[in-house]
């Protein structure tokens, strides 16, 4: 787990989309947010009170989070010094890029001389066990998408905040490294050790309250042909009751695969079912979760109606209306 | 790659089963054994001559591979210094065990003085790729099972030696520690990370000749809830052109999973299907591969030609009847 609250560490980002991170947190855990650290050139802002490091430490800050990426997921020479500082100064570290805290020397000496701890969320933390496909008490929801990079974690992320509005037992279970920085705690799924990857989610989503959902981050697809076997662990490990089915109209191919073309809502829809039904045959297609950002407003609406009619599932955008009709969903499983 | 040829360490082996590494090395590729070696109680025998270390090294043996499993997959104290004096005699060492050669202080130690290679097969000792789903040239048959253990790497080495007999054009493609110790070569599927499986097996089945067969090792089945994202993987990374379904059909429910009965031998012929062609629109299930060891003759026979009408394929059991009509059903993909 992560100490909260956090300082968001902006670095030098050169444009708000390479701050997404950052972003993540300010929207959904905007409570873990006390303030933003930005250096010279920075270009992105999130819109909360600029700190020092001391000034974050006075009002509650715990650990400084990398909220940025830049090329090649690195630590540039210059954030260096200023995590060095962090520590020094009494923060812990959390990453999720590519190269790791650990493994910066003056960045791993300073903690351990100090007693800080280096969070690198890209790399397992925990012994993960074996999947056993035991049924375990409580439901869960998981998102499925065609792609990468549709809308899973946002949606589940969505659902689990209005879940949280209406009173109902929920929890977010982040399987990325974004996700893993904005609730603090998950599992970076694809990182894990092949053998263990159903059992990592099965770790992470146990026996629960009857009535309490956990909203399982979807990654990749299973029609992916890169990561597909990670996807078909959070079928199998997840156990879901409920799936939500993730899409992004207006892609020409696969994410990163451009002979590829992206598969229908039916396809997803179907095969997700076959899988999923092999660990809980009460499992349920309930709603779909359409990302319409690259579409107007009336193209979004008429995409919507017809993704409705098509399927017989409630289809909305959750950034634009809001998750309540997926919400409303999940309750034909009870 | 492991240096050949072998001589198998039999070790104090409690019966001939702990032995299965060394048997599948004796029995598949026996011009890499050139003698065992075998300790005070040892009841495992390979019928092969028993020599001491230096009558091996004169013989040309250049590495000891450890041929046998003791209860956990550990190194016993009672093996260590052979293991030592073999690497200090002039042998590297090779060993799919759980716990590891390099982690035994001593065994790294004189390893690192004589400059011998430690070989411990069931960690990855490549950087894989991350899969591009590219069409590879060359053809690529991929066992695919209803369980873990139902003999899909007996089936491709089978398939293998008699494609070498008649002169065609093929490779085993090991994807498992025993198939890595049988023929020096191979990626450990189940220790690779889970972002890179499917890259690991496009690495392992590369751009190859037309008429060139890969024979690519099944890991676990997609039907079992603790393997299936590793199966998927070998299903998306290989790019399979013929597909061979395998089958015991003595077992009551899946290995490990007391709750979870098999899948049917339709089941796993349709979801194999529908996942293959997502990465090659022409691949075909082109035969059945079953495991009567269990059955009597008779049994054997009325099963086999049971399932082969009911299923349209060749349905053969490799060990009783070889595997020509495996390799004759790749035909139709020419």
């Amino acid at each position: 787990m992560i100490q909260t609250p956090y300082l968001l560490f902006l670095g030098d980002a050169p444009d708000q989309l390479a701050a997404k991170v950052a972003q993540g947190i300010k929207d959904w855990r905007p409570e873990f947010a006390i303030g933003q650290f930005r250096m010279n050139g920075c270009k992105a802002d999130m819109g909360l009170p600029d700190m020092t490091l001391s000034e974050a430490l006075e009002a509650g800050a715990k650990t400084l989070v990398i909220g940025v990426a830049n090329r090649g997921g690195v630590i540039s020479p210059e954030w260096r010094h200023v995590l060095a500082e962090a520590l020094l100064a009494g923060f812990d570290l959390a990453s999720g890029l590519h190269n790791l805290l650990r493994d910066e020397p003056e960045l791993a000496e300073i903690a351990k001389a100090e007693g800080r701890v280096l969070h690198d969320v890209r790399v397992p933390s925990v012994k993960y066990p074996i999947a056993n496909g035991v049924k375990r008490s409580g439901k869960r929801c998981l998102a499925v998408g065609t792609d990468c990079s549709v809308g899973k974690m946002y949606t589940a992320l969505a659902m689990d905040a209005e879940m949280q509005a209406r009173g109902m037992k929920a929890t977010f279970r982040a399987t990325g490294q974004t996700g893993i920085l904005i609730t603090g705690d998950g599992v970076p799924l694809d990182a894990v050790v092949a053998d263990f990857m159903a059992g990592a989610i099965e770790w992470l989503t146990p026996d629960n309250d009857d009535d309490h959902w956990d909203l399982i981050e979807g990654q990749g697809s299973l029609f992916h042909a890169s990561y597909s076997g990670v996807t078909m662990a959070l079928v199998h490990g997840g156990q879901p009751d409920a799936l939500i089915l993730c899409h992004e109209p207006t892609r020409s191919h696969m994410r990163g695969l451009p002979d590829y073309g992206l598969p229908s809502l039916e396809e997803v829809r179907d095969l997700s079912l076959v899988l999923a039904q092999r660990v809980n045959p009460a499992v349920q297609v309930v709603g779909i979760s359409v990302n319409t950002q690259h579409m107007s407003e009336q193209e979004a609406e008429s995409y919507l109606s017809d993704v409705e009619a098509r399927m017989g599932l409630p289809a909305v955008d959750p950034f634009r209306h809001g998750a309540g009709r997926l919400v409303d969903a999940l309750a034909v499983l009870d």
